[in-house]
């Protein structure tokens, strides 16, 4: 049971098969994404899912759907219609774009072949700057660390090796990190399913903790790093990840423990000049209350739900990106980053 | 399916009636605690909880355990064994010995009797604490309030109106209260599964959030006051509460929002002089990772599990208590309180 995690196989040309995360850790199923509507619900449902994988996942959908699409009005509805599907997502709307832009560019003779080498040149590309990002963010701990890590920002969440947990991963083989403390991430338990499962395999020492606890353990003294992913970074480093990821920086904050989020340049958003502006997804009360078809509260109740929260950058150390460590102030920084978009 | 919650029926010279609250909501069961062995594992097993009522289970205990004791020396060892279920709790070992001196002072042909009649005048004195508690923190909130608690600290946790969710109520009745906002509470998911219940009982509109939603929630500057409970208070304040208060406080304290705790003054243990005093119970890893039989983590992870936090009292406005409400500093206001022990 250790060993690499492939979230995904290209079937170029047909589609996609995809590791179904819903049924982790308890069954490895991949399943067919071959059109897009079967893509989309495999977005919302949360059976792909982490922001650089859905980059992934959209660009490949794009190829998908031009295998069906009689036009390039079609092919671009079809795209609008999967960066709707998680609207807090950047690479997810970034990646997409992209592969339209690909299809225009290409004459209609090459157009299918363009879209599916776009996004194998995606997924190839995200694999190296997971591995650019693990390096550059194990360079920021020290010896002995323990490191907490929230939700899932692994293989699952990018294709490659992941980002918060690539930098945890890599600086595990440096023998820097001695553990991996885990917040189960509720509503849909992310880190007890997903990132455990993960750190299982990498043979990596993993303790699971409730949502609640991490804030006192975190305080104790004994986490020398939280390191996140993130899904949507602002022009001032304002970053949205999975909610109670907030919590998790005002404790390290209080606690004089470094913050760290580990993402893609990509997720950086120009047009988002702070946090305010990230438009934040909620979803359905029924994921709060209960899990898997167990119900543990009374029924009719009101729920809140927000998917992601946004950590305000003056509680962030630092910006793993592939392009480089980005120290506060953020604003600098990412205006002089390389621009792709 | 509104109405008062009786968390106990007392069957004097008997036992107790309690209702099972590992059972809640979904079934409203009763069952009888009648010997020192049914009564410690229904204290373990958190069939009751909440630190002011597990000081009423703890006298009733004592009395329980006098009908069967021998000896003073037997009881005293009974006596030493309820305590022993939930170390953190301040209110079980202060009420425990306070039956203990009850039975020492009395003659042996009244002991009995007196050790029924300590324990009544217990839950009397509960009863009007609360209400006095409940009374003090409504003065404290503002007309149109929205107020988020965590765990339950309700008539479920006191044998009265409750600390924490008495406030929220008797504010509620003044048309002060409009929302009450409850956290899950993993990993035992008291909010969920008692105060939404008991939310409900009383007709109080409730929205139900996970604990990682609380900090953002907070932030947003929805939230008029944060109250909880507290299972015990250091001599400066400092309090032990249910595992994510403190992360509550923290998110109160960055939002600029009031932190209220609620409790009994018997709850504050002189002996402590700060958090680092209070021990903290720590239970088992299978509470994390799954819920009811339900298991979502891999199987063989080690898990991080205290029952309870400690909010320092630089995050805490205000402790209001059946003697008036307390405000910072609070070890000159503590060091003033009427001596019961």
């Amino acid at each position: 049971m250790t060993g690499e995690v492939v979230a995904l196989r290209v079937r170029r040309r047909q589609g996609l098969d995809v590791l179904d995360q819903t049924l982790l850790p308890g069954e490895e199923r991949y399943i067919r994404l071959d059109d897009v509507p079967t893509l989309c619900e495999a977005i919302t449902s949360l059976r792909v899912r982490g922001a650089p994988f859905l980059g992934i996942i959209g660009a490949y959908g794009v190829a998908i759907a031009n295998e069906a699409a009689r036009s390039l009005a079609a092919l671009s509805a079809a795209a609008e219609r999967i960066v709707a599907t998680r609207p807090t997502a950047a690479d997810l709307a970034w990646a997409v774009r992209g592969a339209l832009a690909a299809a225009h560019a290409a004459p209609p003779v090459a157009r299918a072949d363009a879209l599916w080498d776009f996004a194998d040149a995606l997924l190839a590309s995200r694999g190296a700057a997971d591995q650019t990002i693990a390096d550059a963010g194990a360079g920021l701990l020290a010896p002995g660390t323990a490191v907490l890590t929230h939700c899932n920002a692994g293989a699952l969440a990018t294709g490659g090796i992941g980002t918060a947990l690539g930098v945890i991963r890599v600086a595990h083989e440096r023998g820097l990190v001695e553990r991996c403390l885990v917040t189960e991430t509720r509503p849909l338990l992310q880190g007890a399913r997903l990132t455990a499962w993960e750190l299982q395999r990498l043979e990596i020492p993993t303790t699971l903790l409730p949502d609640g606890a991490a804030a006192s353990l975190i305080a104790s003294g004994r986490i020398g790093a939280v390191v996140t992913g993130a899904d949507r970074i602002a022009a001032n480093g304002d970053s949205a990840n999975k909610v109670g990821t907030l919590g998790l920086a005002l404790a390290a904050g209080y606690a004089g423990v470094p913050f760290y989020v580990a993402a893609p340049s990509s997720t950086i958003d120009p047009t988002c000049a702070h946090g305010g502006d990230i438009a934040i997804e909620f979803r359905e009360a029924g994921e709060v209350g209960g899990f898997a078809g167990v119900r543990w509260a009374p029924d009719g109740l009101d729920a809140y739900n927000p998917a992601f929260d946004v950590t305000p950058a003056t509680l962030i150390g630092a910006i793993i990106t592939e392009c480089g460590v980005l120290w506060p102030p953020f604003a600098p920084a990412i205006a002089a980053l390389p621009r792709k978009r």
